[in-house]
């Protein structure tokens, strides 16, 4: 299946059009013709292999919102002009406990990532929503409710399910206080969110001025990390705090901020905690610091059709493909409130 | 009161008999003559002023049992005769929302600890369990269950808690998977409560030829933490591992054995983490480092009544008190199986 789309060369090429070939539907999958996408940082580190494991030519993308243009024989959930959604995974094992359970980010043999990925059948690398069609198994293939901008949902299926995963899992609900560290992509979607389940919400930031976007977005409260006497006068609060901060940073100073039992959740760093994590601060107040990584495919649908509910999308900046370049570079600088998403019709001028 | 005991005068003095007085009793106090007192690691670090703030004359001991002497006129719980311990803790405000939920190791003004304290109304310093009584309000005394020794039940008052909390609080049962760090005394009591309540137990040491002791204690599995084939083979494998270890250490190896959703609880230290730890151990698979100190009194009369219930006390051995700071010394070396605990009645001698 021909397909069109933006990829890189090399790490060190720019984004430039690319013309390339989808693997042939199967029985169970869904072809997707791809209107918006979002730039999520993984693009950017993907697409320079900063992780150290990208496979050229990449065509990344994992926000990917489309209308459905065929379905394989043995699909029922889906048919020929369906507004859907494709996050960052296409297939997993199916099988395994963590898949049982909808935990295809935890599939024991790994899930297929939407892109850099290797099809399961074909052994083909897989190719991501920076393109003008998917070709992807039905159930990775999430329903988009009617009535939420298309744009604006996009980024739902990976900052979205990223920030929404860890609320849910902590039962954050209408007693509940969570903070936020950080207002990006993740950040402005945690709030969103958090807001939406009927907490109390509040953005930890290190530089002022965010105020008025915080509160907008959904915060209750602001507070500048550094500042002590602000830190002082929110110890103990928090059952849940989302940290979105995508770098090295130093998470001792959130703990005693976190209430008894409380948890810091890491959603945006993978790497090793240079600052030395003090044991006190969670041995004291059984606190504890924990992660979130993406979410499953059943978890993804209860955030759409939440976010359905509530009217709940990105607050997005939309780009024509051929910005995909500056945008990144505008994204390293967070110059961009709060995502970017691809109108993919500019593919075709 | 007259009292005697055994106190350090200094942070280099050994410890020496030591006459003193005691609080007059209150309305709502008990009176207990102590017959055994464990031997703790806090013991030692406060005698020698390790964490600073050692107030001299100290009379160390938190894990304490004794009979009641007499009752003050407002106490109905407890009568003259009957066997009870004392732990970590022997008041705390009462009215803040930690002690009102039975958590008054996080009472909001700071509890009142068993020595090195001020008592809340006489603002006396309060001297611990190494003598032949003590003056406790009542809501501090737990009673202890017929049948158990009370020289081995002496160390549940504070090394049984500790590690009763933790499996208590992250639901550890006959379906859970456990693993313990560290076999001393805090880890020899974690085996032995996570075997009685049910669970799959294995301990983890550095050091080989703990398995006997292990097994007996109620392991199932022994792993060598320093073998990879053995730390492989556990991959993914426990709910909650309880990590005693009472010094930094590297807590990043044991993250990829904990299940899904799993938990790293520290236990016995309260410093900084000076190995980095990885944002990906707890970001993959949702698994959290949390902590735990001692536990509340109603969970600490839970866990009499559950070690009532199954016969679990300490391994311990019996020491005359004027052996103390001989067993400081095996202490620190680990030459104890598992816990000393002093005969009060040595203090006649
Ligand atoms: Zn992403
Ligand atoms: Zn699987
Ligand atoms: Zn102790
Ligand atoms: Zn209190």
């Amino acid at each position: 299946m021909n397909a069109l789309g933006f990829a890189a060369q090399s790490a060190a090429s720019p984004l430039e059009s690319f013309a390339f070939e989808r693997r042939a539907p199967r029985p169970d999958d869904v072809v997707i013709d791809i209107l918006y996408c979002g730039v999520c940082h993984t693009d950017v580190h993907m697409a320079r292999n900063h992780f150290g494991f990208t496979t050229y030519p990449i065509v990344p993308g994992h926000e990917i919102i489309g209308r459905v243009r065929e379905v394989g024989p043995g699909v029922s959930r889906f048919k020929a002009g369906d507004m859907v959604g494709v996050g960052c995974m296409v297939d997993s094992c199916q099988h395994c406990k963590p898949c049982l359970k909808g935990w295809e980010q935890d599939c024991v043999e790994g899930p297929t990532f939407s892109y850099n990925g290797q099809d399961r059948q074909g052994g083909s690398i897989t190719y991501g929503g920076y393109s003008d069609s998917i070709v992807v198994r039905d159930k990775f293939v999430l329903s988009l409710p009617g009535g939420l901008d298309p744009a604006g949902a996009a980024p739902l299926l990976c900052a979205g399910i990223t920030t929404w995963s860890p609320l849910h899992r902590w039962n954050v609900g209408k007693d509940s206080k969570v903070a936020v560290i950080g207002l990006g992509g993740l950040g402005h979607m945690a709030l969103k969110l958090a807001k939406a389940l009927g907490a109390d919400v509040t953005l930890f930031t290190r530089s002022a001025g965010k105020e008025q976007d915080a509160f907008r977005l959904g915060a209750d409260h602001v507070v500048l990390s550094s500042d002590p006497e602000q830190m002082e006068a929110v110890a103990g609060r928090f059952d849940v705090i989302v940290d979105t901060v995508p770098y090295d940073h130093d998470v001792n100073p959130y703990m005693p901020t976190l209430a008894l039992e409380g948890v810091l959740v890491l959603v945006g760093y993978l790497g090793p905690l240079g600052t030395p994590v003090n044991a006190g601060g969670v041995v004291r107040g059984r606190r504890a610091i924990s992660g979130s990584f993406i979410g499953g495919v059943p978890e993804t649908q209860e955030m759409l059709d939440f976010c359905g509910r509530h009217g709940i999308v990105s607050d997005v900046e939309i780009i024509p493909i051929q910005k995909i370049n500056e945008a990144y570079e505008r994204m390293l600088k967070s110059d961009v409130k709060y995502r970017f998403v691809i109108d993919m019709a500019s593919l075709k001028s």
